[in-house]
């Protein structure tokens, strides 16, 4: 039995401010280093020993990874980290307030560019200091590759070629995978893993810092999904992340 | 200019508990966290960017490497992790106390063990569980190559392949590098970029959580060398650590 897990980075702080995050490269807050340590100690008990992991480009996935990583003393594995891991590019709204920005843009607008499968919000110009081209952390991505916003579907559509090439392969030799990343491009890799469709992706919101494992069989083909931890835990986990979306 | 930063890691638990560790996975205590947090800001105020970073296979090291590129803000950089780099393995003494074995063994036969070039302590049996070969993060290193027990000049020799073939010659496309290890690991890419002697090299010791720069040309001639941070507390931290190495 071959396992990846899929683990979404824990509160950050601009999840506190209520402010829209995207490829700001935010911290994580006090009570999301103990989400990590928690989903370390979950995957400690049910003794995961992973062979390589993977995450994003920003703090606050790279550090979920650590924790969990050292709660599982397994600090010494390879970490292989990409910017097509990263949260969905939120375009201009980064680092909006999102009750600001439902007031400037109107309730519906705001509802449709963060629930909507395909729209995008307002690109960054390509003068706006917030461009991811002015980072030096994505000075070897192709400029027309670099996003400058990205709907839902934009987002999945550039998570899954490194899915396809880079992780899942390894599945190969490995036995055990972690990858530790964000709300909408572990979405994409639920979708393919599950084949949900456009529609109901939008609906599934995953928990953070609850272990989600995928077991496959010999040939590789899925054969169990589940989280780890106490199942009504994970529910409540899972509707305050559905409800933080509705959060004006 | 190009720069590589050579760091030791932050006082471990087993420092304190005065025990040989070599190779023993032991966790850094909150006060080498600080150390390493500090490393991190020492490199920030003169504006370090790493291209890349290097550690052991060991968890005060890698941790150290994690809190200096957090407080850097540079947790997305590429790091790679090598046995080549763990702290000299200590034979059958890890685990003891030092003023136990010197009650044991005599204390000069344990000064001869710590602060001898060429004389290893006994090496491990084959059936010891602290013996390498049961650990699984070594499964893919050749047990011939695997120590059981090593003189600072075995550790050395095992460590200069992985400076010489990996980490050096990255400095062609990199500006600069960042090597976390131990103090031993760490006098091999001392002893070799100052080209110190046999004899002197044992008397090198290596503050904690201090970084070391080494400065290069274009050609990669070495150019100049110092520590980060206030140069008194540095010689201050360099007598502490070779004062503890003569306690019994």
């Amino acid at each position: 039995m071959k396992r990846i897990v899929l683990l979404r980075h824990g509160e950050s702080e601009w999840n506190l401010e209520n402010r829209f995050t995207g490829w700001t490269d935010v911290d994580l807050t006090p009570k999301g280093v103990s989400e990590a340590l928690h989903a370390g100690e979950l995957l400690k008990e049910k003794d995961f020993h992973f062979d390589i992991a993977y995450t994003s480009f920003l703090k606050r996935a790279v550090k979920t990874l650590n924790c969990a990583l050292d709660k599982l003393n397994q600090d010494w594995i390879p970490v292989q980290k990409s910017w097509r891991l990263n949260e969905k590019h939120y375009g201009v709204l980064q680092g909006l307030n999102k009750a600001e920005t439902a007031q400037q843009y109107g309730e519906e607008q705001v509802m449709i560019w963060r629930r909507s499968f395909d729209v995008a919000p307002q690109p960054l110009l390509d003068d706006d200091p917030r461009n991811p081209r002015f980072d030096s952390r994505y000075k070897d991505v192709p400029d027309m590759e670099l996003p400058r916003t990205e709907s839902l579907k934009d987002a999945i559509h550039r998570t899954m070629p490194y899915w396809e090439c880079m992780i899942f392969p390894n599945l190969k030799t490995a036995d055990e995978i972690l990858v530790v990343a964000h709300g909408n491009s572990l979405r994409g890799i639920v979708k393919h893993l599950k084949d949900i469709s456009d529609e109901d992706i939008v609906n599934l919101n995953l928990p953070t810092g609850v272990p989600y494992v995928f077991e496959f069989d010999e040939a590789l083909n899925l054969v169990n999904d589940y989280f780890l931890g106490n199942p009504d835990e994970v529910k409540k986990l899972m509707e305050e992340v559905a409800n933080q979306a509705k959060k004006k």
